[in-house]
This record gives structure tokens, sequence and C-alpha cells, in this order.
């Protein structure tokens, strides 16, 4: 269904996260990624909190924003950016969590516009509970040399 | 227009920045707020950026929720949490900048969901120019003691 | 997973559809319910177009929506009425269609608010095609008599 | 600061109305345009109610989506349609009126994506009560003859 455009895709989207120097600050980690979906993690720590010691929505929100950028990165062609154009994010659920886990699918590749889904979970051990999803539009642009 | 139930208000939005881990540990600081309003800004540094050197949408989306959410907290009682229920962000450009600024408004508030509008701004010089702007929709919850 | 807590709800929920007057304007048909999701149909007329021949946006959205809501109707309390508190749509493709499909979903039930995802089709013979995705954020209200 | 590339626009926008099938149906009328604005009203009816007698979130978020689309409109060239991409929209009162009125402004114009913000109001005499608001990202794509 999905149509990958660069054979090297998998070191891209490495690259989107090695790279991106206010991930690598906060801590989420790129766990696996295919074409048009991407997984990454997060170990919480209390500098995650906001005021009253759940994980910030923030912190929530980077996480489903930057995974959902790198699943349409995995159909980029290799002279294109990702950029986001706009996101919507539901909290459902206050997030007491030691780890996040974030799924992205995209779910309209376009030319132009890709639009990806990503739902964050709360792990703890075995168990996964959804704590927030999103919706993202993202539009892939040519890059400038 | 807008009632203030807790004459300490000042305090309490001061404290919704000093106690919340992650926006100490991003750099936002908070420059003033009044009823329904809030307004702060963010020193850029490189750890803010995404892999292509501009701010990360993660670090607008979580200035924008986060100042939304202490202008509703201009507004609520002494007994009361506030908590993101969900909000949207478009990214209207690409934020190259040193300084952003943040200004928040209450559009509606409420018994139980207020709805914040917040603008944040690239700061250079005098020049402020509107990077982002985002809708936030925030419950005021009953502090459990 | 979905506690129901009214044994007449799909009573209730088929008047969500006939005594709205907008949908039955429209011409939107309930076709099926259980506890936590909802299905509606369309059939498209030139009247539900826009001025280039497409399914208006509005027609999408209004179906998105409505859906929406009497899939978290079919939680309510019998003294409970649903409103939608805000909703976000992604318009994914152009939608030329001689019947619209409808599938919503809640993804998180609560007491206050809940949160439903809609699914619109483009329907053709046996084939499906998604044309618009929302999020929908909806608060149960006690009636007043 | 809007730039104007097509000296008929007004012609144009007219346009978007009348030859759009559902906003005839449904009864938006065209009050005025600018460069980056657009305003509308609805006389509303019974048949716009939702089950409770409220406007129907549709009926307002029709009236949002398609005067946003209108005011990008009177900025797109000759030759360009205009989409609606995503858009969000925030309830923010139980809407009892007998007119709406909306007022549209482009928030960011752009070559492929124009972002607008819309406010819709319930009428009241010379009462203006803002009932709800959305943001909507709107695609200006080259006409195919």
């Amino acid at each position: 269904m999905f149509v990958v455009k660069n054979s090297d895709y998998k070191a891209r989207v490495a690259n989107i996260f090695v790279s991106a120097r206010f991930i690598q600050d906060v801590g989420y980690r790129l766990r696996g990624c295919g074409p048009g979906w991407c997984e990454t993690e997060l170990a919480v720590e209390p500098r995650h909190w906001q005021q009253d010691g759940f994980v910030h929505a923030g912190v929530q929100a980077t996480m489903a924003d930057h995974t959902a950028g790198a699943a349409a990165g995995t159909l980029m062609r290799v002279d294109e950016l990702v950029l986001t154009v706009e996101f919507k994010i539901n909290l459902l659920r206050t997030a007491v969590a030691d780890r996040l886990f974030c799924r992205a699918d995209v779910l309209r590749p376009g030319r132009q516009l890709t639009v990806v889904e990503s739902s964050v979970f709360a792990v703890a051990g075995e168990k996964q509970t959804l704590v927030s999803k999103a919706m993202v539009t993202l539009a892939l642009v040519q890059q400038v040399k």
C-alpha cells in the first residue's frame, strides 16, 4: 500500500532522531520503523512532569508529533524534508508512567501533505494504556541546498 | 468580564511554572499574567531545535499549552487543578528565532471547561512574527487531598 | 469494556436522529449502533455538493459529528444530553460518491467528557474509501426539566 | 498585507456561494468580503436544529468552513480551486439564535496552504455572542480543465 521512495529510509529516519536536538534532549528513542509507521519510547523521569506529577501534555505532544514526522519520513524522497503543518491531540487520561510508548501510522500519504495518527501509551510492565491520541498533518518539502 | 476566584492567583500561576519540572527543564519563563491571560518567553538554544535547525514543533506546542493552562489558572478556585483536555496547533511558519514569546487569552471561561487561544511569536529585536497559533480546551478539576 | 447505563439506549439513539431536524433535512440515516459505536449513511445528492462537485466538507463534518454524538449517546444515562465540545476533521481525499458511510467509535468514555473517533467513507458498490477522519470531544450533561 | 491575484475576486467569491449547492440548500448568505476576509449570515430555522433545539454543530461547522474557504478564495489566482485540508472547531456555548453571523480572517496566506480563523456569532438584535471558533487549513490547487 505504501510506496517507499528512498531505499535507505531507515537511516534517514534514524537521523531524524539523532539530529533533532530537542528529541535527544528530552530523551525520546526510536524503537523501530517500516513503510508508513514508526514506534518510539521514552523513559519517564521527574523532569518530564507538569506541576501535579503527571507527564506534561507537551511531552506527549512532542512525542506524538515527532513520531508522526518519522512515520511520514519513511515515505519521503531523498531530497525532501518533513515539516509539521498542524496537529491536534486529545489527552485521554492523566499519564502517570515510568515509560511511554508511541506508535504512529500514516493514514493518508500524499505528494505534498501526509496525514498521520499517533497513539501514546503509558507502559507499566506488560500493560499499555492509551493516554493520548493525535492527528498530525505534515508537509513534504523540497530541500534547499 | 473575567471573574477571579482566588485573590492570590498570581502566586498560584507563578507556582504552575516553578513546580512544573518540564517547563523548568526546557526553560520557559513566566513574563506576566492577569485575569484571563498569561505571557511567557523562551530564550531559544540549539537544544530546542528539530533536525533542520528550526525550533521544534514540540517546543512551540508545549509553550502554547502551558501558557494556556496558566491563563486558565488565573480564573481557578484555590482548590482546583487545571488539566489539558485537548489542543490543536497550526505551525504557520518555520521558526528560526533567538527568542519566542507566547500570549494566551481565555476565549470562554467555564465551570468545567475553559477554552484558551495561544499565539507563539518569533522575536528578533523589536520585531515579532506569529509562528504558531493554538486553541486549547482545559478542564478545571477539584483537587484531591 | 463499555458500560451501558440505559437499557433502552437503542431507542434513545434512534431518537437522536429522528428529532434532530438538521439531520433529517440533510438526509443522514442511522444504520446501527451498539455500546460505544454507531454507524450512519447518506445517499449523496447534488444538493450535498460544494462548488466543484465534491461532497461539501460540511456534509462530512456534520456526519462525523452527529455519528460521534450518537456513539457517545449509547453510553449516556437516561437523564443526560450529549453536546459537542469540539471536533477536528481531516479531509483526506476529495469525496466524489453516491453514498457516504460513517463509523464512530468511543475512544475514551468518561463521566463528563467522551472522546470519539469517526471515519467517513465514500462507497462505490462493494468498495469503501476513507475520505475523512474526525476526533470529537463530547460532554454528557444533566438534562434540565 | 494581503496580495490579491485576481482583480475580479469578488465575483469569484460570490460564485463560491451561488454554485455550492449545499450552501444554497442550508441557506447561508454572503454578506461581504475583502482581501483576506469574508462575512456570511444565516437566518436560523427549526430545520437547522439538533435534537434539543440548539443550532446543530454541523450548521456552525459548515458555516465556519465555507466562510474560511471564501476568505482564502479572495487571495486565489484565477486558475486555482480552494479545498479544505482540515479544520477544528470549538463549540463555546449552546447556540440558540434567530440569526448566525460568521467572520473569517486569513491568519497566514501561503502559496499552497492558507490558514484561516472563523468566528460564529449568535445574533439577537444588536447583540452578538461568540458561539464557536474554528481554525481551518485550506489548500489552493491548480484547476484541471
